[in-house]
């Protein structure tokens, strides 16, 4: 670990993973290869595009911490981050998201057909590569995982719009769009270093729980957090119409009035940041975006906790710093 | 077999897998449940809208062939009807499809959306059928299987109304979109069977030239057959702007002016059934739909050559007539 004392943990992660990484991303790279030009082109768009790579990273991490690796770790996080490209892919063509990492969306390039099939692609060779480890558990827990968060996307477009969409819906959606990547991306890698059932355990808590805590960070900030500042995207989510806690929570707590006000900005994707800004105030009036992160934070803290079953390391506390900096963005 | 003699070889070989296709639909329902409503209804929509099972019907009487199973054909079975299944509701997103299997497509009932998500799902549980078997060799074949299908679809669409597409770039398209998960189901299921190493490669060749010659049929099909008949469906293809062999070899072979009147029609989705016939009369000037399918019996006597390597069986000869079958369809 090189960074200062002063660099985040995500920076430290970065530092502390940068010999596996190196050779997950030559991985990455070498398969989004194709005799078909706009294959690479198209994958290579989306992969180089400035992701963070948190999920990669932490099957690596993770991995290190047991320290008996079989080697299969690299591949596992190459195989992650390529179904998670792949998801956002199809995401994007299903949210008729314009935008990207700050870019326009592949789909905005090369059109939503050149997206839904590359897409697929990654997918295919995820599991190639998933197959070379010749590691069946962990082939089971990733395609699971894969079912899981097309069945939880489903369940997210067939709740779009819905007011009468509960906070335990919403549970169950991000759980499956969000948390179970995480928690396989984590437990994957704890088997590929050789973790007992106890270490496989806690490490998929440790991502299930992270992941969670990062979606309901990432709903709050798209209403512009703690703050409630507004910045250009926010409100992306009331446009589309999607159903995230703040807005569950300032249905449920609204007068009459305010869910009338909320009614008719939801979905609307020609809502204006004056509707935004209205239907934020509602949700600071109500707390809903206090509350969406303090749920945030009880899920941060069950990832610290379950972190303590593992031996004591520098990894096992920067996996800790890392929670806490994942919650500590949308202050 | 309980068929009499009069029967087509499609329906004995229905009634020859009759006990483990019973297994196989059944694991196919129960796999496409869930408790997010849409993925079943969606799912079942298209299962079971008639469509023959050829796939899982090959990797079930592959498997037979061998007989010293290990049981695993059934899920590799299931598994291959699901990823035919996500490729066909991907497809018809891709090709804007209106109708599949003579009803509309699932996209016209459940949107495009979803179509794409429960075609992920479908994915996902393919591979989780496969991880259940142990068979990490069986698994290898099938994803390279599902990368390469979706590379062959992003090469089909990049050349969607390319006049300039040969008829190697052709072979190239159908042999990854179609053929290579023919011969997928074929090898998985004689690997299931327990074959050694040549009936694994003689199935897999069976598989691959069945796919080719079955492709190849369906693509003069779309322009009539050997009698250049027009159906309704008649120029599906042509309107798509879809460069299969019949609208590429009238274009090698017309005159200037007969060039001119198939790049009028090419991806006219208004091109009326008198642009369509006049396409089908150049290319019956041309022969081109007579040397289409005479390279569909090339490669169906090639399918039924690769069986000679294997003992011969009541079933051996019921393959080889089905390849038969799947070429006379066209005339």
């Amino acid at each position: 670990m090189r960074e200062a004392q002063s660099a985040t943990p995500i920076e430290r992660l970065v530092s502390a993973t940068e010999a596996d990484m190196a050779k997950v991303n030559e991985l990455i790279l070498s398969r989004a290869e194709s005799h078909v030009e706009m294959v690479p082109e198209l994958a290579r768009y989306l992969i180089e595009s400035g992701g963070k790579r948190l999920r990669p990273m932490l099957t690596v991490a993770a991995a290190s911490l047991f320290g008996r690796g079989n080697g299969s770790a690299v591949n596992f996080a190459a195989a992650v981050e390529f179904m998670h490209n792949a998801t956002l892919l199809h995401d994007d063509v299903v949210d008729d998201s314009d935008m990207r990492r700050g870019k326009p969306a592949a789909r905005m390039v090369w059109g939503n057909k050149a997206s839904i099939l590359v897409g697929d692609f990654l997918l295919g060779q995820a599991f190639m590569m998933m197959v070379e480890t010749g590691d069946i558990a962990s082939l089971g827990v990733l395609s699971a995982a894969s079912a899981v968060m097309a069945e939880g996307e489903v369940f997210q477009l067939a709740k779009t719009g819905d007011l009468d969409t509960t906070a335990d819906d919403y549970a169950e959606v991000i759980r499956a769009k969000t948390a179970v990547l995480f928690e396989a991306a984590c437990k994957v890698g704890a088997m590929a270093g050789g973790a007992d059932a106890a270490g496989r355990e806690a490490l998929g808590i440790y991502g299930l729980e992270l992941g969670t805590a990062f979606q309901l960070v990432d709903d709050a900030l798209d209403y512009g957090g703690q703050s409630g500042t507004l910045g250009k995207n926010t409100g992306d989510d009331l446009r589309e119409g999607k159903m995230t806690l703040p807005v569950i929570l300032a249905l449920a707590n609204g007068t009459e009035a305010e869910r009338a006000v909320i009614a008719a900005a939801l979905g609307n994707a020609e809502a204006s940041a004056e509707d935004v800004a209205d239907v934020v105030a509602i949700m600071e009036r109500h707390g809903a975006l206090e509350r969406t992160l303090e749920q945030a934070q009880a899920h941060a803290r069950a990832a610290q906790d379950a972190l303590v079953a593992l031996p004591a390391s520098e990894m096992r506390a920067l996996l800790g710093d890392v929670v806490e900096f994942s919650v500590m963005r949308a202050f």
